[in-house]
């Protein structure tokens, strides 16, 4: 690609994150008003933990994958904001002193150091409920056929088959010794579902048939396992203050990662071949791809 | 009612009660079977809070009011496990030890108890997502509005605008004194609006309009806080081994119910009264709606 067009993306990367953020916060501060009936800690607890903070990489998937179907990307917005909720409701869960007991996230106190653990138990599962409150609901799309597979693919992707199967997996895991091929599963259930359903959405409400999403299925496989290396590597480096939460937990606790087994340096690299791979499979696509692609690059180049 | 109709209908109440249990039961047992990697303590422990206990008022109400539309008993059965799959995920979740700290439910130890908390933590969110796949899959209804709406419906009723909205409220009113009003507002959250959808279901179902669907509506409100009466005064009465579960919680826990405020002898008239207005609700309806009625004088009479 050449360097300008480069640039382009890469500033129109920026603009659609900062569009994908501001948006997913207005939306989420409109669905959590507080109610003054001894329900407004609970809507407090999941404003606290839902807006303002996070990459929002999966809605942000799911709004640069809309491009190669023209689907409107406010439709891609709502069902994106889904997403985001589930997974803030994953992290709140985690965050709980029965899983991986941490204080901070995104830079701010945990929910249950904010509100409690009940309150963050419950503000889990509220916000566990309004994902699919918004998926199911008219205005994210006019097709109820859409909607209703949405929904089924969302809760294939959160629950035991997916997400939540792969926490338990993790939790399991905890002091084994695991090789590559047990840790890519383990986080192809526990982080790869979810990423993997981000890039779907806009297949399912183009009304792409199963077997033509294989190579947008196959892109997201591998930018979520780059996601996880890269993760693992900001893990592994430790800055706590740039990462927004605590560091080197994967070591503390025994965990076998990416970087534990490969190294920094081969795990580096492999997040690179998969980056590339991600990216061959948007061959037959033009410049409507090119943000999928810049979020692929990106992903290991971050950060935090 | 002449004396022979109430023995048939009870007799139906019976059999049917058996046969939603038995259903209930082969369905769980079916989606829950147990992966060997590193996920079969997490399927264990949904099948443990899921399978073989309760009493199944929810789905039994589904069926039971599938019948005044001809619904298919068998779709009935499928909406009324996923409300069950919700319901057994609150209680999951409520006897944790930052909630009620419960050791016993149903007669069995609770899950955190049997599993460790955070195995219940991913327990209860697991069956939270399986609801809702339950309710998105074509199995449980050919018509795609009828499945988007049952979902839609459902998140409504059991997130922060329905059950974890009200648990959240009952967290609050922890040694408050509430007055009757409060309380029912608060019981109508808490309990009554995933009761409330177990009725709705089949109006859903049957594509009712949303005008028609008021008595039903008020019979599932008039028992739903008739049911929750007779749960606080069964905790009152205190015999955990009928209850199968831990009693006088309420008391010890400082927590207004409908007995603290009315005492157990207006509450059990109120109860009755509730009863009675629920059944009012049937009269456009004959012998079909004979199970529900059956159902609500049920709903006072158990002492369990």
């Amino acid at each position: 690609m050449p360097v300008e067009t480069v640039d382009r993306t890469l500033a129109e990367l920026e603009a659609e994150t900062a569009w994908v953020g501001s948006e997913i916060d207005a939306l989420f501060e409109r669905l959590l008003v507080s109610r003054e009936d001894g329900r407004d800690a609970l809507f407090a607890a999941m404003r606290h933990a839902a807006v303002g903070g996070g990459k929002r990489l999966r809605p942000l998937l799911t709004v640069a994958a809309a491009r190669l179907f023209g689907i409107d990307r406010g439709r891609a917005l709502r069902a994106g904001a889904a997403i985001e909720a589930i997974h803030v409701y994953s992290l709140i869960h985690d965050d709980l002193p029965c899983m991986d007991d941490d204080d901070v996230r995104r830079g701010k106190p945990t929910v249950h150091k904010a509100f409690g653990e009940a309150a963050a138990v419950l503000a889990g599962d509220s916000l566990h409920a309004l994902a699919f409150q918004i998926l199911a609901d008219p205005d994210t799309h006019e097709d109820p056929f859409v909607r209703a597979d949405l929904v089924l693919e969302l809760a294939r992707a959160s629950g035991p088959s997916g997400m939540a199967g792969g926490q338990m997996m993790d939790l399991v895991a905890e002091g084994q010794s695991l090789d590559l091929s047990a840790i890519t599963r383990l986080q192809q259930l526990k982080t790869g579902a979810l990423i993997e359903y981000a890039v779907e959405v806009p297949c399912i409400m183009a009304r792409l048939p199963v077997e033509a999403r294989t190579p947008y299925r196959g892109y997201a496989r591998n930018i979520g396992l780059a996601f996880q290396i890269a993760d693992d590597l900001i893990d592994h480096a430790g800055d706590a203050r740039t990462a927004g939460k605590r560091t080197r937990k994967d070591a503390k606790a025994g965990k076998a990662t990416f970087v534990s087994v490969l190294g920094p340096d081969r795990a580096k690299q492999q997040a690179r071949v998969l980056v590339s791979q991600a990216i061959e499979h948007l061959t037959d696509h033009g410049s409507e791809a090119d943000l999928l692609r810049a979020l692929a690059r990106f992903a290991i180049e971050r950060n935090h």
